[in-house]
């Protein structure tokens, strides 16, 4: 493409919004999944309105342009990742709360809004915005809803998508759609707005969003039962989601994160405890029932320690604890994070499938998780700079997808294909129907110009 | 099309899968949108198997015969209606409950399963499957996963399409399909199926779904509130909503409502109320308090009579008190039924637009609703073979929707679009809005084949 054209956009838009300096452009090139190949972009654009997306995506598609939307980049799947030749659109300067209704309990935002902003300003009126991914402190609603983002409060209140219940979108033309609605309810022709949850950017520019908001729990009782072997303590994430107590968290930690974790900060964890299940319940006045309940089921399972928070600064430090994983890996050694998911009946199987591939491949893997909904995160760990270690545990990051396909499960639960995972994609979707979402992507975006090589 | 093709088919499915009896066949030709049109098809088929489904469709796209998918035709909207020279596909045959687990709290059905019948196998194992149309004792799962159908329980566990984990879906072409997922999460490429949800037969032949349950409530307090004007119930159930009460159940019934009701059976209503909203709460021990809070609230606001269901029969009278509207509405006259919602701030605006067309048209409205939702059943009510109140009630009927429009709200919140609302839903979508879903249509069914004439 010609330098012509870039001075047509940069004529198009207000001095600021289009960034060439490289310094810039190059900190803008990927997100946090560090092993995906990223590619040479020509610039970076930050617009401030849907107007000036849409100048973006007709100037793109008049110049036949690859298009990459962009929030914090926390992403962790490659989904955000530039290529060759192509436009970055950060979204992160459309960072307005346009409104947050208590009535109708939602709030309208713009897609450049910190997670953790919205729930604050929710939390303002009463209300209360339940995904929370662990980059929720940095990551973008548009983000969060372009990969469905999900979170620690998945087990009991559901994912990004369970709470987006209108989008306004620029399509890769630059023509700009409304879907879904601002009701509860509505049926009003297909649902495109779930279609575009999820598409990490591949089908159209997200510039507006209506999301759910619910009214603010109670503050939440949080346990602990730590057990000198996995097994029982994956029995005792079943048999709680089985029983009918419904926690608003219920994570687990294996030996080797419980030691990662202690080693980058004194949490006061147990180093000799084997695996670690943390839980909450949030029910009010029923939430001392559901702890009761839940921890003697742990300790009939053969937990070596049962203990609930006996306050508020004793439960943010468990939790902080668990959401440390990521840095405390990452001080270990460079990592292959998987995002798998099974059916319960065969979450067993695939902790024992991992410790066989860890021992296969000569790698380390540890493995925290979503275990209330049995989406782990095996992290394969690696030593920075040992190509040979580094191709044991691609292999072995593989072989973890391959494992929870053949147990009837998938090989992404919440961080997306991106790039990461396109190779297994076909595996779990078929070829027929990856064929039809190659066309869905084809309808959205004929000339292939919005995050071209992702997803699909 | 030829008697050869027909004979080819007859050949291809076993003897008793193909219905030619013209009785028969003009049976099948409607779901209960009375008002809508229907053409005249060519057969019924009834398979029991997807490959039978897949021969079908083979079959249709060799001749390029439509399609017209069915489950038990109690649809309001001509979504399951007949078109010229179609095949009416009937999916009432695949009636299997294949599973239900305990563990994943999960169901595996047919779509020809009967939603009460999925309803008692659920509770059979301790589990819930919540959504619950008024036809629910007749209607299918596959037609409520078509129209993502709603019910009375969708102000606390949402729509069908809340509970759609995966799909097994033929294709217009006869290629099979499996979207989604087994387990809770899943970002595995685009939501085909949340896609699928709704699209009332229009984009494929569901043949399987995999339906998320939940563990099963406790028992539910029933109240009722009586009011002698409707504002102030609208504005209690506004409140109620607001309040951080979470009642699993909030419906209202106007004064004529009631009446036709009253007149239809002797359900112990007050013939001079104005005004009912009826309420449960199934958070067990905490359902005393939310009971109170909600009697309290609407006694504040004017309530003429509150009254707590003092067992279990009287709760399960006044809910099929609820429930016996449409018969009674029959018994009263013809009608169309609108199915609009709106913000909740525009309720009393709608509530008021709704009398004043009913006074510009001369007609009689009956407004009952799932208030707590926003999503009322206004119902134009004329005398059967009186054209020109017809003709009013159908003018009637559109201002309605063109009201809800107005008020930022949707021409359907539940029923479908079907035949009968796809005059007003460009203006919904928007004309780019609707051009792309027109083309979404066109990439799963090229040949347009499948219920052609419908939705989009």
């Amino acid at each position: 493409m010609s330098g012509d054209a870039l001075h047509e956009l940069l004529a198009a838009l207000p001095e600021d919004a289009v960034v060439v300096d490289p310094a810039t452009v190059e900190n803008h090139r990927r997100d946090r999944a560090e092993l995906c190949p990223a590619g040479s972009p020509l610039a970076l654009v930050r617009p401030r309105t849907t107007e000036q997306v849409q100048t973006v995506m007709r100037w793109a598609t008049r110049h036949r342009v690859s298009v990459v939307p962009q929030g914090a980049r926390t992403g962790l799947s490659g989904g955000a990742n530039a290529v060759d030749g192509c436009l970055l659109l950060s979204l992160a300067r459309m960072d307005a709360i346009i409104e947050v209704d208590p009535l109708d309990q939602v709030a309208v935002v713009q897609p450049g809004v910190v997670n953790a902003d919205l729930s604050r300003a929710a939390l303002e009126s009463g209300l209360f915005y339940p995904p929370d991914p662990s980059s929720w402190e940095e990551s973008t609603i548009g983000g969060n809803i372009a990969t469905n983002a999900g979170g620690l409060c998945c087990v009991k209140y559901g994912v990004t998508g369970d709470f987006v219940r209108g989008l306004e979108v620029v399509l890769a033309d630059g023509e700009v759609i409304r879907t879904g609605r601002r009701t509860v309810k509505g049926v009003a022709g297909y649902e495109l707005t779930k279609l575009l949850v999820g598409s990490e950017g591949t089908l159209g520019v997200i510039t507006q969003a209506t999301l759910s908001l619910r009214p603010a729990p109670e503050e939440a009782l949080t346990m602990v039962a730590l057990f000198d072997a996995v097994p029982p303590a994956l029995e005792a994430s079943v048999q709680i989601m089985s029983s009918g107590v419904r926690p608003s968290l219920l994570e687990f930690l294996d030996g080797p994160s419980i030691a990662a974790i202690q080693a980058y900060r004194d949490m006061g964890l147990s180093e000799s405890a084997q695996a670690m299940l943390l839980m909450q319940s949030d029910r009010g006045p029923l939430a001392v029932d559901d702890v009761a309940a839940m921890g003697e089921l742990c300790e009939r399972l053969g937990a070596v320690e049962v203990a609930v928070a006996s306050d508020r600064e004793e439960s943010e430090l468990l939790l902080a604890a668990r959401r440390m994983i990521n840095p405390a890996v990452e001080k270990v050694g460079a990592s292959f994070v998987d995002d798998v998911a099974v059916p319960r009946a065969r979450l067993i199987d695939l902790l024992d499938g991992i410790a066989r591939i860890a021992a296969d491949h000569d790698v380390q893997i540890m493995c925290p998780g979503h275990i209330g909904d049995v989406n782990m995160h095996p992290h394969v760990v690696f030593d920075r700079g040992d190509d040979a270690a580094a191709a044991r545990a691609a292999d072995a990051f593989g072989a973890i997808m391959q494992l929870a396909l053949e147990l009837g499960g998938t090989i992404t639960g919440e961080h997306g294909v991106g790039t990461l995972k396109r190779p297994w994609l076909e595996q779990e979707l078929g070829t027929v129907g990856l064929r039809l979402q190659q066309r869905v992507k084809a309808t959205f975006d004929p000339l292939g110009i919005l995050n071209p090589g992702k997803v699909v």
